[in-house]
């Protein structure tokens, strides 16, 4: 016999899965939420956030901390500890981590998505020095400067439409020699003047002097290096989202993510996805606690009902 | 000729239209937001915000301060007029207000939704004094209290849902005798030991002494008066979006919230609808910041293609 059943059971700390505990516990039900490390999820790499609203400039750290606390002095209970199993598809769903085996009648998967790395030489060491993942988040920092985005398909036209109108220059760093957008995006890139397209190009070695100052680049077809002065570099080769342990349960689209409309319902009844691990248009602090919200009501309905 | 086109103009300043000012300007865009009398919205009329995220408790007229200011501190130019008039059917759209006539290439809706009113007297000055329109918002600061709903369509329940676990007893004060929720909640409704329903039941007096101490009620079928003491009243019969200036022109629900979805793209092409006036399941600051963000990347891709 199961003796300790949860109302509502989150998988990952990050804004999604706060907001989704602070909106459930407030609705009163009983809450865990496992976090694998520490709470705040992609929020903890970043170093200046300013576009949070009602939070003029905050560090992503201290933003983590805020929410946390905020959830705990709601009463919501929370554990540091890995999720390596879950069965969802009973009423009485399973999740298990390296300690102990919970059981929940509703689940909140807030999981999030990693920024897919480039396997450039201190990588993660760049992160603050010019270097960035995210064009909507970060581009305002580059006004007037010199930047270069590397990849070739949606993420990268998607940074490019972030940095048009703030950045000087632009240099599209791609190894291959046609982009993976749609013709309509492509025709209107033609027109774009402070926009450079590097086919062929890998980056060779990136210099650094306290900051990102400029780029080594091999193009591949002539075998040729040359120098690029920059002033920061956007990554946009795609994210890679948390969810190895959820396939074979919840339906998945071809990236990975969970599929699920704003109302955060999955396949599964009673299993909700939120925030970055979420297939949707826009990965962003406030699109993370807006599917927290949404999740609670939709909790709550389907709890009364279940 | 046209001198002085914005990139965007976006119409009401309440959470979703700061938000949206926010990233929109932070992407090197030109934009004017036009509110009506003061920025914030319906936050204005909270004077206690405890489920934003970050933000552990404020009113809401210091939140609505610090994000006006935040869109100031980016640039954005906001101006405080009344809008009296649209055309949102060309490609360059006007919007006329009580001075001036400005122009724009995409236009933001965030001009809100206002709670409906249930005509008691004073009712304006109970807000904060144990009367509420938003159980989500105000449920948890009657944990273990008596409280009365009143209505009997598909706002009062989701209000009862959210108040379920966290008042003593809950009454539903309804003027019809059949609810007009499905008979599946009505079923669960049944199981529900802290709930008394009260049909063919209006209000008749308010009861305050600093707080709501009870209601004078009255059964409109038996033509008797009783009294019920309570702690806090929510009303709950329904919203009225402000969409008035743009029927005709957007596509409107059956209650005349503009119909978009989560990348806020309506019935034409550059007006996209942000925040309350939405149609959308759940209606609070988080959803609408959401709303905020998701527009400015759709408008980012509408404005490199048009």
């Amino acid at each position: 016999m199961v003796k300790n059943i949860y109302d509502v059971i989150i998988i990952g700390g990050g804004p999604a899965g706060l907001t989704a505990a602070i909106y459930t516990k407030r609705s009163g039900f009983k809450v865990l939420l496992l976090e694998r490390l520490a709470c705040g999820g992609q929020m903890n790499l970043t170093s200046k956030i300013e576009n949070y609203p009602g939070l003029e400039e905050i560090d992503g750290y201290m933003l983590s901390m805020k929410m946390e606390d905020q959830a705990k002095d709601f009463g919501v209970e929370i554990k540091y500890e890995n999720v390596i199993n879950v069965n969802l598809k009973n009423k009485v769903k399973s999740i298990q981590s390296e300690k102990e085996t919970y059981y929940a009648r509703s689940v909140v998967i807030s999981t999030g998505a990693n920024e897919r790395k480039l396997g450039i030489e201190n990588e993660d060491n760049l992160i603050g020095k010019g270097l960035s993942y995210c064009a909507t988040c970060d581009g305002n920092f580059y006004k007037g400067k010199d930047v270069a985005i590397v990849g070739g398909g949606n993420t990268a036209i998607a940074d490019l439409l972030a940095l048009k109108n703030i950045a000087n220059k632009i240099y599209l760093i791609y190894r291959g020699d046609k982009l993976k957008a749609s013709k309509i995006y492509l025709d209107s890139l033609k027109s774009m003047q402070n926009l450079t397209i590097l086919y062929n190009t890998v980056i060779n070695k990136v210099n650094v002097n306290q900051k990102i100052e400029s780029l080594d680049l091999l193009n591949t077809n002539l075998n040729e290096i040359s120098n690029l002065k920059i002033d920061g570099l956007f990554i946009a080769i795609g994210r890679v989202p948390n969810t190895e342990l959820f396939k074979g349960q919840l339906n998945l689209d071809e990236n990975n993510y969970i599929i699920a409309d704003e109302t955060t319902k999955t396949n599964i009844e009673g299993v909700f996805a939120v925030g970055d691990v979420r297939r949707k248009a826009l990965r962003q602090i406030v699109t993370a606690t807006s599917d927290g919200a949404n999740c609670s009501k939709s909790i709550e309905e389907y709890l009364m009902l279940n």
